[in-house]
């Protein structure tokens, strides 16, 4: 298929990498920055452009791969005036599909879930793929296009992909974020981070066989209060982070009862 | 060597298994309960006892693997009015090794660094085992003994150990309850907890070759205010959750500002 992409962050440089492998032909990329959208553009082929007028209106498919907020302003400068065949689609889990209503004619919602970052390639094969589309076209053209990338492409309205994008912060973007604590935790300490490796992988192999309910070990599984107490105390100079501590060790022995 | 194993949990079962494996002798273990005791002596060897007053005097080492809180209930009865010779050591990252001061002659602490589950098998070879002794005897006998069940045994005294137990309650007792809070998003939608695997996995894998500040990715980081609203939004019926939220949410805006 004929591709333009709108986009040369994390998730663009990744699912145009993938196209690219999957043999679609990339017919321009666009970026706010030129270096941004050369940049992509060298990988991945295809144009680089900089105004949103400059795009073409014979692709199969318009991906938008931006950061959510840039979505109300990019897409009626891609949509305006200029009818386009082909299929509309954004990549974003919180925004509706009915951001396109009334801009294009055939739209739809690709949604991977999955963590991007440019370094790193990712197996797009392996990635679920959430799909949404206003009709029967962009339906069967977003299913196409998605099932050359995913072996794991599915239907998901609108209403049902935000708790799926919400669960995926927890999952993922708030996980991160206690490693990232624990790691200033640990150099503070002059500990190197590595010592927690097995301990994460073991932790995220765990769901794969158990519920996280079942899988939760530690002092506030146990509600040990001499070992809270202690602990919460050696974060006395990073407050934020202690209380965080503290809210998250009650919530787990709530839950602990409630289970 | 031979061994005496207090306690017949999660930690106690794994490191039985794996005692027994490497070739050690186990001669008791103990549990309050009968039933729980002659459960794990039947997997692990040795005889089950529930009275502290029959442990032997003749092992090599006494291994307590039970609750933190436990320990200073259990340490006087087992050490007291019998002189050992074997040493005496603890597994509990939030507990100094002095607890055994003037109880024992030789002590110690090997905590290893791991998330166990009766159910999960670990491999124990790949876990971090940190030790710590009172005198030269004790540190070379725990030597010996990590050893021949790890290939990642260090030395760290009681003052870090605290540290990097706390870290390791971020790392994965607090992600385990990101897992936990995503898959009662999920299911609360008729949504499987499935699909947030290959997700988690990456986020896992993400931390081998980028720091957690680097592989930071999400709406917080981007510090996307209307996704952050929304979602927030989502969690009404949830208040404690939408409470971890807003300050996860802060916390990973502040840590991406001040990187």
């Amino acid at each position: 298929m004929r591709i333009v992409l709108i986009g040369a962050g994390n998730l663009a440089t990744q699912l145009g990498l993938s196209l690219a492998e999957a043999g679609h032909e990339m017919a321009q990329v666009w970026s706010r920055s030129m270096e941004s959208a050369a940049a992509l553009a060298d990988l991945v082929g295809g144009a680089a452009v900089t105004d949103l007028g400059q795009i073409e209106t014979g692709a199969d498919v318009y991906i938008l791969a931006v950061r959510d907020a840039a979505l109300p302003e990019i897409i009626p400068l891609l949509c305006q005036g200029r009818e386009k065949g082909g299929v509309v689609v954004h990549t974003a889990g919180s925004v509706p599909m009915e951001i396109f209503e009334g801009l294009a004619r055939h739209y739809g919602v690709c949604y991977p879930l999955q963590t991007f970052s440019k370094s790193r390639r990712v197996n797009f094969k392996e990635i679920p793929c959430f799909i949404e589309g206003n009709d029967d076209y962009a339906i069967s053209e977003l299913k196409r296009l998605c099932a050359s990338l995913s072996d794991h492409v599915s239907y998901l309205a609108s209403a049902d992909r935000r708790y799926l994008h919400l669960s995926a912060v927890f999952a993922c973007n708030f996980v991160n974020h206690c490693y990232d604590i624990a790691s200033d935790i640990l150099s503070a300490h002059q500990l190197p981070f590595d010592v927690l490796l097995p301990l994460i992988d073991e932790t995220a192999r765990k769901v794969h066989t158990l519920t996280p309910q079942a899988a939760q070990t530690g002092p506030a599984m146990r509600y040990d209060k001499q070992v809270i107490q202690a602990q919460a105390a050696l974060l006395a100079d990073m407050p934020q982070v202690r209380d965080l501590y503290e809210r998250l060790s009650r919530n787990i022995h709530r839950n602990a009862i409630r289970g």
